[in-house]
């Protein structure tokens, strides 16, 4: 930590820098110069209340140089954490494609589609059951009776099952359906509801928040690390920028930069992050040019008539077609599909 | 709503447009261009799923011409929403001062506090025994003991309690203890939480989301609505941008514009806005000047020693400093303090 | 300047990074932690290429501590900057108002509004004879001819004139006929054409660029600063965020932190910091409060037939009403109108 | 374009509205709804001014349903543009890679990085002569000297020369020397410098403003083109957002969207985009693999003593790794480099 003063402080609020440093077991280094006075902090600055230094007359700025978070981080694990479900691997050569429809509606659409991208070669079908919505008076999904259809489809095509929970109140039952729990990104602060899925035994989905800096998107990630749950799976899903031909800006740059400081699989959602379903193939082989570890899509059998994000959707023939020309990115980067 | 087809499009799509829309029971009116077709949607549009639309061939855009919230909107409610708790109101004649530390730390502390900002004219108490913290390490709150030293704060000065509620599963600990329970930004489309909070008897103070439109800002109001509590004070809290000399951005455009299309009271909040004890006082006094209806403040008897928030908290010598500068500048607005 | 170096870099690296410092004629204080190094530099550290030390090996940040700007800065001039033209003052206890249409359309109008805003108040009179327009095919404004019939406003009502010039060709004409020379937003960064306004002897309004940090508005104020012009007047006109009920976010927390930094006078423009002429009395009001020098306005006889801004630009009528609504709002904070 | 008035409104006003559609010769179509009255515009809206229409009395909403540019819009030219420079083609099949530094130093070293670039399969060098510098005090480029420099590694290596051009005073004299002329991204709005480039008869770069929505982008090449230079070529560069892994956020989703809507070949700087040389090589893949019809890229002898951008800037070495490895990801589309 470095604590930048002004050169003019009087020197006892200098000592009482200081003194507050050591007071909890650490080094400080000082360097007078004649417009600032810069203290280096040597030792786990994590123990130091950065907003209380600042608070002290004469302390300008207050700047951390260790990274806030530590079990997602490169520095606590070297090797890239692959997550292992039944024979689908996440974060390792393969990539992971995960597809279906924004939210399940009836048994036999989901399992249609199930088929579908099964067929295509995706190991993992997504579909909500329970829907975050703007607003109060839209769908909001099917509840445990999603789960149920969700479950059956699996049954029928093997396919693996991600799935979102809101609610620390469904944790458990979502979980008792679920292959993999998605956080989405709403909730990517729901720090209650994160501290929850971080006690139970399966794969986390943890999506960035659309308002996320890279750090707090780790952060989130080592709540749930935190509570013993070492599987997280990180998700890029677009950003709130001005920009307007998109719903969201979806943030390629994201990726190459968490695989730079964690060790966590990244996947990317271009279907959330762009909001246009004719942005999707494009958007989606760029992000396993940019070394994603996976593609979360949204896929229907009809999309004209799915009940939310119809605009966004693509027919399974589409997605069969993009996951075509999906192969021959994968390989050009070193990966398999 | 008004729905913009290509002019090329085939003449079977469009009478496939048409359908659905008549489908639901609303008119559709046809405008031919030769580049474009309209198609102007008249009746409840509420009733159609713009996303299905959207992905129908032809379609290039669908633009909704009604508000998506009702029972926030100053067309369901022309007067303003007076709150009265006890003998303070919020959203009438009289500025709202709600002042305090960012967590109740301990029983003294607070209580010393309380007595300050009431001294200084505040009559609502701010304090956080659940504490939203964007890493796991740090503290996050006392739980029940914090509510409990907040409600003997009560007792002893007659302060009104505002504190957040983050789970759903603490709602009703939480309306024990509290007079207005506050959603944090981060839980501002925690959409389980709002309704949980709509179905108890008291004020929700809900903070704008840092990355909410004001149309997502009322959506969320409107799940508290539509659960049947009308009690809901909106609070603007600094939103997400480039701009890096505060911490977020404080959009105090959001108060007059609230006014113009809600009936609902909006409140400001500075210290989180700005992140900066040192702009507290000039963005106070713009608030009100915009049309704020109150101000939610971060006072701690030593702010070098608060354990949250230190550097943008204010003393209460400071606080009671600018109370005194309020009062004209409300004054000067038509208001009181 | 602080440089942070991996823990592990070789030892060589560390003194060629010293070294680099010292050839600048500055001292380098080390203090070693077993994560990162921490290099104090002590001297001028404007001096040192920062991009140059981030690209060595092992250096992992490169942290300026001092302002990058010297003349725009308030060490640089303790005092505020009063600029004073005739008997009109910018920055001194009297707010300045400059109101008038966003495009000069012809004498007869420009001498109407003119006399108006006189009348109400108005000590300056702003409209554009040379206009950025976002497309080729709208009107560009009347050139020279605006500018000879804003002289002629000038004659005849008293009032200085505030007018804009985009193009280093044009600034001497421009400069010929202004009491004031304006540079738009889409300019903040035209590093000519700031060298070019910097080189006459006549004040300079500044408008921020809508993407701009606080750091980049006054380097571009340094930049006319350090040709010798030394009186620049800074305006806050609204920054491009994701926030969508404005046309930008007017960003008012710019003012008291402008305050803070620098000496020079800010002044704010609602019309454009916000495009709905709805929220312009609520924020020219919340500018003053928060410590403004000044507004600058759009006002037309007739906003329906002004050629550009319409529906931005409030009528003659509502600025005669809101000057008489700002009076007591500066009044309260100690200033005059 | 679609006007939506209140309900409420008089009649008159409804037919001034109408009356002011039809005095242009369009037409207008009523439709009558309780809440909202919709008129659709049909015939060329462009003639129509926005502004003063929202201006009237009663209206709510004003949307355009054409695109505000023309000569840069599909719907004008099906066929994509490709721009021939000797036998190099940028917009066609082949990727056109553009390296070099991001300031001309002296002759040596241009000529170093020219042969080295060249080499590794580049076609075209980058430098600039005028820098654009945040601050006043930076390095400014060599002005012409450097243009020489460029034309001397031209001679020696056949590279085409790409230099950015900032002031109208100076677009004749960079012409001479230079291929492609670059118009930076702070000058994206710099409509004089605009248009001076549109009279010119060699290819311009156009940067997209940091700022900037993908209709404004299109606009300022409107400005290029409406002058008679049919040769533009767009580059995304990154924009302003809250993230701040990134110096910007580069923006790949507008490859696919530019794509659909427009016919101008469009190219990415990911070293500008990203502001670290650690994310070049992920996110040139990415941009290729998105549909990208080119790269510019920071490129340095040795980075460390690079005078601008050392930071972001790749070695040569890098260079000519990074080229090898773009090579599949480019065939892995149906593209060549």
């Amino acid at each position: 930590m470095i604590i930048v003063m002004d050169g003019k402080t009087p020197e006892e609020k200098i000592k009482h820098v200081i003194k507050r440093v050591e007071d909890e077991g650490l080094k400080a280094h000082l360097s007078r110069g004649t417009e600032k006075i810069i203290i280096g902090v040597i030792g786990d600055e994590r123990k130091i209340k950065i907003d209380q230094i600042k608070a002290i007359e004469g302390v300008e700025q207050v700047m951390p140089i260790l990274k806030p978070y530590k079990l997602a981080s490169r520095e606590f694990k070297k090797e890239d954490t692959i997550i292992e479900i039944d024979d689908v691997t996440i974060g390792g050569k393969e990539i992971a494609v995960m597809a279906g429809p924004c939210a399940v509606e009836d048994e036999e659409r989901i399992l249609e589609t199930a088929k579908a991208v099964k067929k295509a070669g995706a190991k993992i079908l997504r579909g909500g059951a329970y829907k975050p919505r703007t607003g109060p008076y839209a769908f909001h999904g099917l509840g445990e009776e999603g789960l149920r259809y969700l479950a059956r489809a699996r049954e029928q095509t093997g396919l693996l099952i991600v799935t979102e929970v809101m609610d620390t109140r469904t944790v458990g039952l979502v979980a008792k359906y679920a292959d993999i729990l998605q956080i989405g990104t709403r909730n990517m602060q729901n720090y209650p509801l994160l501290r929850e899925v971080g006690k139970i035994d399966k794969p986390v989905l943890l999506k960035r928040g659309m308002w996320a800096t890279l750090d707090e998107f780790l952060l989130a990630a080592e709540y749930i690390l935190s509570e013993g749950n070492r599987k997280v799976i990180l998700c890029e899903r677009g950003i709130r920028t001005f920009s307007n031909f998109t719903r969201n800006t979806l943030d390629l740059n994201i990726i190459p930069a968490i695989k730079k400081v964690s060790h966590l699989p990244i996947i990317v959602d271009p279907s959330h992050g762009t909001g246009r379903k004719d942005l999707v193939p494009a958007m989606s082989k760029a992000s396993i040019a940019a070394g994603a570890d996976g593609l979360i899509l949204e896929v229907h059998k009809n999309p004209e008539l799915a009940v939310s994000d119809a605009d966004q959707t693509i027919s399974t023939e589409e997605f069969a077609k993009l996951m075509k020309e999906l192969k021959p990115v994968a390989e050009a980067v070193g990966r398999t599909l």
